[in-house]
């Protein structure tokens, strides 16, 4: 499957606030605009691309060698230098380097929009005969300034009028299509008529009954034209990077407030997702060995070590799906180091538990408690293994066994000084959490 | 899908050695031979049976109502009150019972035939679409004695001879066939000339050309005609129940040869596999208190007792699988239960060490040494969740992070009174090996 993506205007809107540079390199969360347009349709299963550039041509054309590089891709630039009449004149600079029959996804460098949505296109393109299909927002924010947007109207699963002067109309064209080549004799029709824009090709396709619709249902996506729009488009990708139903209490209501604050930073800085993995890791070995110390301003410092901790915890899986670096091997690793700080903490604890009441009761309880933050997890997975589906995660057990809980009632256990029982009570638990996922095995 | 199993027949050459019940019901690793091909054909896929009785028809039909019971499954008893003349008059019976159209497995109740050979004669089915298909055996043991066996020809994908008499043969007829209803004429067609075996019926579909066959390709299959197949048939089930990948060290050269044996006799018993679970629970539970005792006898007592569970740990699933048993929930309560045994058995070992040498040393590497107890398999787990593929089983690595492996270097550790020493060394083995899998799954 190829792309297409129109990178050649000039973003006149934003340009006073973002420099010397063309607007498809502006940086929004790590990752320039063009960046980020590539990467998600890579994610959605595109293989090669079809990059249209006029503006700053060749600032452009060097960088897209960059990106071609670095990502090992297939980038192919295409030059259009009628790019000022408009950017139908650009998608029809494609032509001749498409197959006849070919269908290609159409994006517009200056839209993010999510790789769901491209994934929707493309399995509903292949469907499709011949004729174009557009993702349509149908349930956009009505508080929306929605002056400078492309309107749709619908009927079925046709669409029956476009336009930005529409008064009444169903939904917003999101800049995402997905095309045969009937597109280009539209846009040569629609050229001829004087009208070079993309819309006016699509206007020709809607006359003929051709051209169909997706829904977003819901996925996000945001054009970026100025720079309140920028804004707009980094909230929205910090709001999307996370589910609400993987999250333990603490999560949801602490952590992923924090971590998306400090994400968005790490983001920016191109921070690797592994070194924060490793980074959230040796703060936890740090804690850990400070809980061995019997003065309270250590153990407070070892508390809010590793609530810092199980912050950083949650970047590392943010700033990877905001800069698609999601590995399976970074998923292993966050996971598995997880299970090892936890032990360094316990063991802490538990050593400073024994120091102050010698004996061997703190280290049986301790190492029970401490393997309470391994078996949970370790009884989930086997769960989803055997079942060949994840268990299910219902009612408070699921929230109740979960590592932000854990971290969370360690850190108020070294706020007031009883981290030991704090410790005992985490452990407990857990086990408990455990004979839940017994129950819970025991039914299905 | 539907299986037809023939079992109306006398079966005079084992009456001497079963007593008084009819040959379907001799027990064999705790099923009888008819409740084997009613599982076996379950597993395959098939929800509904047709069982001929004839021979102590009564007897049959109340221990099929039985099984029905116990299973949960439909089976119709088909009565043959015809069956002396020949088990094609038995295959006949069932005509009026299926759809003009309908396909069926037919399967001989006193033949053990491996899961694994009627899945692929359903797949082969599917695409046939008229005649029959055999499963016939290529690569036959040539020592074993085939006077007694049916022989077949084959050319190409067709049979184009059977018969006992055959001189020069390709293969032998295993007694698992995939039919059309165009078998009842050729039965019909055979019976008129006074054959009234199924061979017979079979005879005339060779001869029209409509008479298919699969290879069993090393799939287990054994007819059951007198004692010593009874237990040839009960070594086959038992060699079959496990596989050498699989297996670490210990495990293939040991425990396996004890476990195969207990198996035997507890599928013979009708012990459940997860008593057997819970009992090898148990076994270490106490193992690992008893490695709290100073006296050597108790250490060596609980070496012992916690290789025995070792042993034991091999026969819930060799039981389960012997007798069709295998539930997602059991290999789940297995594993998990494997690693608070584990954890147990540390801290007892952990425990003791620590009354020997006092402070916190004793207790900071047990704990090390037995979160590794853990560790190992939760990284493959999390390896398999993340790659959507185990973890390759390659090399020393694998085999040595095997609960077998740590489980005996424990044994032979309090053989020598040296079992703290042993948990440190099964310990860094278990770190070193997911030290190995962080490396693998890093170049994945």
């Amino acid at each position: 499957m190829k792309a297409v993506i129109l990178a050649a205007g000039e973003g006149r809107r934003i340009k006073p606030h973002i420099g010397n540079a063309p607007k498809p390199l502006t940086k929004l969360l790590g990752l320039t605009l063009i960046e980020r347009a590539i990467l998600s349709a890579r994610e959605a299963g595109v293989t090669e691309f079809l990059v249209v550039v006029g503006y700053k041509k060749k600032i452009m054309t060097s960088y897209l060698r960059k990106l071609e590089r670095r990502y090992r891709l297939t980038i192919r630039v295409v030059e259009n230098n009628d790019w000022t009449l408009g950017n139908g004149s650009s998608a029809l600079a494609v032509s001749p380097y498409l197959k006849e029959d070919e269908p290609f996804l159409l994006l517009m460098s200056d839209h993010i929009v999510a790789p769901g949505i491209l994934k929707k296109l493309i399995a509903r393109g292949k469907r499709l005969r011949n004729g174009c299909l557009l993702a349509v927002d149908l349930n956009w924010d009505k508080e929306k300034d929605t002056e400078e947007a492309t309107k749709v109207r619908i009927e079925g699963e046709r669409l029956v009028a476009i336009g930005k002067e529409l008064s009444s109309f169903d939904g917003l064209d999101t800049g995402a299509f997905f095309c045969f080549p009937t597109l280009f004799p539209a846009l040569r029709a629609s050229a001829k008529e004087g009208d070079y824009t993309l819309t006016g090709g699509i206007r020709k396709l809607v006359e003929r009954g051709n051209m169909f619709f997706i829904p977003t249902e819901g996925l996000f996506w945001q054009d970026v034209d100025t720079k309140e729009d920028l804004k707009k488009a980094k909230r929205i990708l910090l709001s999307h990077i996370s589910s609400k139903d993987e999250d333990g209490f603490v999560s949801q209501y602490l952590n992923r407030r924090l971590s998306r604050f400090l994400s968005s930073y790490l983001a920016d800085w191109g921070i690797l997702p592994n070194l924060i993995t490793v980074t959230s890791f040796l703060l936890c070995i740090i804690g850990g060995f400070l809980f061995t110390r019997s003065s309270y301003s250590y153990i407070l410092l070892a508390g809010i070590l590793i609530q810092f901790a199980s912050v950083l915890d949650g970047c590392d899986g943010e700033v990877a799906r905001l800069t698609f670096k999601c590995s399976p091997f970074g998923g292993w690793f966050d996971t598995v180091t997880d299970r090892y700080a936890d032990i360094v903490i316990a063991l802490g604890i538990t050593y400073s538990a024994w120091q102050a009441a010698s004996g061997s009761v703190p280290w049986i309880l301790g190492t029970i408690a401490g393997i309470g933050f391994i078996m949970p997890s370790y009884a989930k997975k086997e769960f989803a293994l055997r079942y060949h589906k994840p268990q299910p995660n219902r009612g408070l057990i699921a929230k109740l066994i979960k590592r932000d809980l854990r971290l969370f009632v360690l850190f108020v256990g070294s706020v007031l000084n009883r981290q030991f029982e704090a410790l005992l009570f985490a452990g407990a638990l857990s086990h408990i959490g455990v004979m839940g996922l017994f129950i819970s095995a025991r039914k299905d």
